[in-house]
Parts: C-alpha cells; structure tokens; sequence
C-alpha cells in the first residue's frame, strides 16, 4: 500500500495546472470538443482488425497510424482500411519497440492497443507521456508496480488510460445493472463473475490457424498461442479477470463509493493443457513435456469496503460450456446467469422459487442499448463492441474521461498479480492497493449513467 | 496441527486390544452381528421426533429411553411410539445434564443426538465413554478442540460417532457419486457445495409456531429459534457448512486417499437478520438492537491434498430460492445442479453447450436408490432420510463402522471453527487439521459403495 508521502510526492511532480481538479476529484473533465479526432492503432492481430473496422465506420475519424511488427496482420489491417475508404495509414512494423516511433511522432489524440497483455503497460506509458490518451485491451497491466505506473503517468500526464473491457456493456449485464441502481435487489451483498471459457484451442493451434488443429504454441503457433499459452506456462493465479470483475465493479460502484480491499486465491491441480496435448499431439510431442503452471480452475475471493463480497472463477483450461458466471444478490433478491433466473422478494409470483430473468431483461433494458440497439446488432460480442469502441471514440472526440478510467484498468488488473500472490503463499489474504488514493470515498458513478456513455 | 507426540500419547492410553486393528487402519471392522438393537434418542424437537418416527418402523430396534428437556417434545415423542406399537421409554427431562444419566443407566447400543448444536459434541462423548455408539445431527461439534475430542474419545472406547449427514445420500448426488466414480468427469478438479436457505422464518417465529409470524428467538422462541439463532448473533462463520460439504467429501474421497488442507473465508456485511426484524417487527421492537455478527453469506475456499477446490456458500439470511449449489466438475466435464445440466466432453450432442441432467441421473441412480426407492419415497427430506437413518440402525445391528464415521464428523464439522477463524483474520488462509494421523493416504472409501450402505 502507498504511503501518504508518496502522494505529497505526486502532487509536488503533477502537471501544475491538474492540482487544483485533482483536489477536487474532476480531473480529466475538461470541456474542450474535438469533433474530428486522430486515431492510431498498435496491434492489428484478429481483435485489433476488428476494432479497427469498426472504427473505420466513424467519418469523424482518422486513422494517420498503424503499429505491427506482423507483416500479414498489418496488411490485413490496411485492407479493411482500404475497404472502409479511409486514407493508407503509415505502418509502424521494424521491431518491438517501433510504437515508440509512432506516438512520438505522430500527431494522434487517442492510440488503441490490442497487443500480447505483456506489452499493454509499456505502450499506455509511452502513449501517454507523448501526450496520447490511451484505450488497451484487457488486462491493463501484469503487475502491482505497472498498474500504480498507469495511474501515476495518468494523473501526471493529464492523458487518459481507458480499459477496453468490453462486458460491461453486455446487454444482460447493462439491465441488470440498471436494476440494481433502482433498487430491485436492495443492498447488493454478494456479486460472483469469471471468466469460465474452454480456450484449449486457443492456447494450442497448428501455426496456421487461430483455432486448433494442433498443439503448437509460442513460435510454432498462430495468433493468440503466440504468446497467450506462455502464460500458463509461466503464471498460476487468475490471468484473465476483468471480464467477470468489470460488470460487477460498476455495479458495486468500486472506486466510486466503494473499494475492493483483499483478495485470496486458491488454484486448482494444472490437468488440461497436458491432457490436451497428450490427447491432439501424442505423448511423444515435444510439448507433452511443457510443465504448465496454471492450475486449471482458479478461485478469487474480494472483500469490498462496503461489506460486499466477488467471488471470481478463471477456468479456461477444462471442456466446458462457456459462461460468465455471473450472480448478483442484495437483500432484496438475486440473479443468476447459469440458469437465467431471477428472484426478487414480493415480486417474483412464487416464494422462493427462481423465475426466468427474460422479462426482466426486457423492461429494464439500458438505455444506451435502447438507443443503440439497431447500430450494436451487427457487430461484435452480441453488440458489446460497438459500445465500448463509441465509448471509447466520444471520450476521445469530447475530451472527457472515459467511462472506464484508469483507475478501472488498474484496479480491475490488479487482482491478476494479486492472484497469484496469494497462491503463491498458500492462498493467503493479499490486500488491493487504494489506486484513487482515498478519493473512492467522493467519486461518484461514471458508468453508464443514461443513454450517453 | 497435531504433533506427532500427540499421536504417540494417544496410543499409549488407547485400548490396547485397539491398537493393532488402529495400526493396520481397520478399527471398526469387528465381524459381530446384533440383529436386535436398543437405540436411545436425546433430544425430541422436531426433528428427533421425524426420525423416531422413521427408526419406529424397524421392528429389530428397540428404544429404552428417551431424553428431553422440552414436556411438550418429549410428549409428542411418546405418542410416536405408542402410535408405533412400541414399550414406552424411560424418559429423561430433569435439566440440562440428565442425558448423562441416561448414557450412564441405560443397556443400549446406540444414542441418537438431536439437540441444540453447541449439545451434540458433549452428549457424543458422554455416550461413546459409557460404551454406546452415536449418531449425531450436523454439526458434530463447534470447535477445532471438540472435533479432536471426538476422533479420540471414539479411537480410545472403540465407539462410533457417525455424522447424519442426510444429503449425502440425496438421490441427485448419489447419481453424481455414481457417475464420479465411473469416471465420466475424469479427474476431479472443482467443487462447489453450500447451504443456501432462507432461514429467517426459522431464525424467528412468535414463540409458538416453528416458522415465521413473529421475530422472536432465545427465550421467547420456540424449536430452533430458541437456540439456533443466537449462533448468528455471536458467530461469523460457516456455521452450517456440512449439507454442502458431506456429499462433495464422498467424491473427492476426503479422509480416504485425499484430504482437505487450508481454507479460507470471506464474508459479506450482515443485513438480513436486521431487515427482517425491522420488517415484520418494527424498528421499535428490542431485537431491532440485537448486533448480528454473522454476515448474510460467507463464501470458503478448500484446498486439497490431491490438489482439487472446494467452494462453500453458507446464505441463510437472505430471500433466495432454495439451493445446496453444488457443482462437481472434472477434466472431462461437469455438473451443476442449479441449471440442472451436465457437460461431458464427447459425449454431450453439442460441444461446449449444457443438457439436461435428467437422463444421467436416471442412467446412473445410485444401486442404494434402486433397491430402496419404494421404501425412501415417502420419507422425510426426498427420501433422503430414510438412507441415512437405515446407515445408523445396520451399522448398529452388525456392528460395523457407519458409512460417515467420526473422520467424517470431525473434518466436516471443522470447517466452521476454521471459517470463523479465517474470517477474524481477514480472510487469512487456514490450515484443516488431519485427524487421520495420516492414515488418509492408506484408507480406501467405505461410503456408498453397492446397495448395501
């Protein structure tokens, strides 16, 4: 945990003119509007061609710049760029630190990373001390020191750090948000979210494809095994939490009324990713002899300031129906993904028996989702992705902060290290850092509000 | 954690014709047969009389005496018995201590114990040092010390102390059990257990009615408001852990090839018992001052030797649907019972997509179930009951260990003590005693093995 003189420390290197907005907590609410805005992406893999084409829909919209040391990957990108009618970008591509190049050189307002998690930190730093707010895939950061390293160059910079967690705007989770703000399930007491997903063929692939086909990864892989799978070779705690964490953290209004404390982990034996290469590859493959680290399902328990609990479970490594798992339960009743169902006292027609969740994702369908409905359909992630890239462009064309902050990126990353902490030490209780120094207390809710942001 | 002093003490003053069955781990196993047996019950509330009235129906059993504080309870017991046919007991009702009469007096084989919880660890030990074998209602005993007290007050008289753990033998789960032990979901990984029940109407009635119209408890209550409630104003804890836990035990064969090492818990703020009160009794009601200090739920993690997780949900302060929460899942697939749905890899029809688990339980009911289902239907608790009372009275009449014996009953039971603790620690990892002197590592299972117990 930082000492309060480290904050004496900060305050006495921060940009002067931010102090004052700092005090008061409205940093980064400057009203300037920047109707045309500059856009550069580093990282033009499988989700950042993605993004980038759906960006490529906005006229308002420019995209000078594009880093990638993958030559067919950028090529991909300049295609949908093409596509799209939007000017040939400049390609960053001779090495790994050429997006250093990039944001010093170019003229950008925002830079977008959707690169390995090991470089999300060095390229949100570098962006921003060159004067670019940052929005960068999930995680944010991989470590304690790197998650304050965002805050600090946020707050002394004065440029944005917005986590691209795109979940929170899961139409399900964004009415049932919407339901917990008016109070359906009174005080909400327990909240359970994770990321439960087979990714065996994600981790391993034959070089060629995305998606299986065999068991290679690291340099013999393609895609997202490139790098992803080393992880699990290196790491044994919650790697991926943010998707189950985000819904949750905007529904327990963390950093905004409400802080995550402690946390403890415990993992699970690592089977898997053994199994499966064993099973696809043969017990001869050179890769039957990779000792991976991750336990197979990793259990994370927060404890919040405000009493709450958030049970998380990291599971990628099993068959398994994909789910989310989440729970959200007050006093007043819960909710449950798993089987779709709800129960709120005095409501539901029958006593303690669950009714389907439908109607009730119907009537209280968030407003952004009303609005945006017919725009979110086609595109990815069941709509979330529209959202959060409009969120993350009108934050940018705006000047405002996003409604995903830096403090969301760093508390939500945080629990990976602190994960596997934890484990490491025999899942003892491993406290969060405060990243607002003290001004949880008085911030207020910035997630979707209303039809907005 | 025990020394191995502790150990070597115990054998020196441990029955010596005992010592060389202990040694070679088949205490217990005594091949004499009783085929009339006398059974003695202390405590008559409400759910001693269910179950005198199921044991009622054995004309093999007899029962002697009887024992309760409560005239009206054990009143209502007597006519159970002579509605059954059966000699009127011996009744003992005069004060707190008189079932150590009772033990001490009377010639029986066995005492049922249905009392108060903080009763059943000294009533256990009263019986097993008068040389009568015990089953006893969840939870055996409230602390780390008593559950000791219990393993080596039974490994030094030679008496059984069986935990009636009713659903472990609950049809659904006897299914699973089935099914783990065929294999189907590979090598355990994750289990999820808990007692997820609605307990306000239990926790208070208006003193003359077991559920509900009132907030009142302690003196003023009645059945298990009069006691059961006050451990949720002095407790923070799992204070129920073992509906959850008894049949997650028998698959992952804890105390018999595996065992529970660490736990931690974490629980929310305390609300419910507050609200309720408030509620239906008014702010001004006195128990609207009463401090509750367990938190409405409480989640532990287990962690275990064979490396698989257990996770417990204790959430009985809250409205909810019924829900013992288990989840079982293994390298192959898994289980859940809340959306009643199973995966298995391979053979499930779709990949990564739940079905019904209404076939696989069908397929693979437990051999116990299909002997015994026309005689289970009509008994208490989905005929779960009827499994559990049957264990003690054959255990009893052949003289064997019982199916969940003193093992079971300590290291089930410890988890509240050790949630408690964990919980005062913030969250602190704890260490589970092995109250199997190691012998975890050699015993085999002896639960629900055929269709005999």
């Amino acid at each position: 945990m930082y000492k309060k003189t480290n904050r004496r420390d900060f305050l006495k290197t921060a940009v002067i003119g931010n102090v004052a907005a700092l005090m008061s907590g409205e940093l980064f609410s400057a009203p300037i509007v920047n109707q045309k805005i500059r856009l550069g992406f580093i990282g033009t893999g499988l989700r950042g061609q993605w993004v980038l084409s759906m960006v490529a829909k906005y006229p308002e919209v420019k995209i000078p710049a594009i880093c990638d040391i993958d030559e067919s990957m950028a090529a991909s990108a300049l295609k949908i760029l093409k596509d799209a009618g939007k000017t040939e970008p400049r390609v960053y591509k001779n090495g790994d630190e050429d997006f250093r190049h990039m944001v010093a050189n170019e003229d950008l307002d925002g830079v977008y990373i959707a690169t390995p998690w090991e470089w999300h930190h060095p390229m949100a730093i570098a962006a921003m001390k060159n004067g670019k707010h940052v929005g960068t895939e999930v995680p944010a950061a991989l470590t304690v020191k790197d998650c304050w390293d965002l805050v600090k160059t946020s707050e002394n910079t004065g440029f944005h750090c917005m986590i691209m967690e795109n979940v929170c705007y899961r139409r399900d989770v964004m009415a049932v948000l919407n339901m917990v703000r008016q109070g359906l399930f009174g005080e909400l007491l327990h909240c359970q979210g994770g990321y439960q997903h087979d990714l065996r063929n994600v981790k391993f692939n034959d070089g060629n494809q995305p998606y299986g086909g065999g068991v290679e990864f690291g340099v013999k892989g393609y895609s997202e095994s490139k790098w992803r799978t080393q992880h699990s070779v290196d790491r044994n705690g919650d790697l991926y939490p943010t998707h189950g964490l985000g819904p949750i953290n905007t529904m327990l209004n963390i950093n905004r009324g409400n802080r995550m404390v402690h946390l403890t982990s415990t993992a699970t034996q690592s089977r898997g990713l053994h199994n499966y290469i064993k099973k696809k590859g043969g017990a001869d493959h050179p890769n039957a002899k990779v000792n991976f680290k991750l336990g197979d399902i990793v259990t994370t328990v927060i404890k919040c300031a405000n009493g709450q609990t958030i049970v998380l479970s990291h599971d990628t490594n099993s068959p398994r129906p994909y789910s989310l798992n989440f729970r959200v339960q007050g006093t007043k009743g819960l909710w449950m993904v798993d089987n779709q169902s709800i129960y709120l006292e005095g409501r539901s027609p029958h006593e303690h028996r669950w009714e389907s969740d439908e109607m009730y994702l119907k009537q209280y369908d968030h407003p952004l989702w009303k609005r945006f409905q017919d725009q979110a359909a086609g595109s990815g992630h069941g709509g979330m992705d529209f959202f959060i890239v409009r969120a993350f462009v009108e934050s940018l064309k705006r000047s405002i902060s996003p409604p995903l902050d830096v403090y969301d990126a760093a508390s939500m990353s945080v629990v990976s290290p602190l994960s596997e902490k934890s484990i490491r030490l025999g899942s003892t209780a491993v406290k969060i850092p405060d990243f607002t120094w003290g001004r949880w207390q008085t911030n207020k809710p910035i997630f979707g509000l209303d039809d907005d942001l």
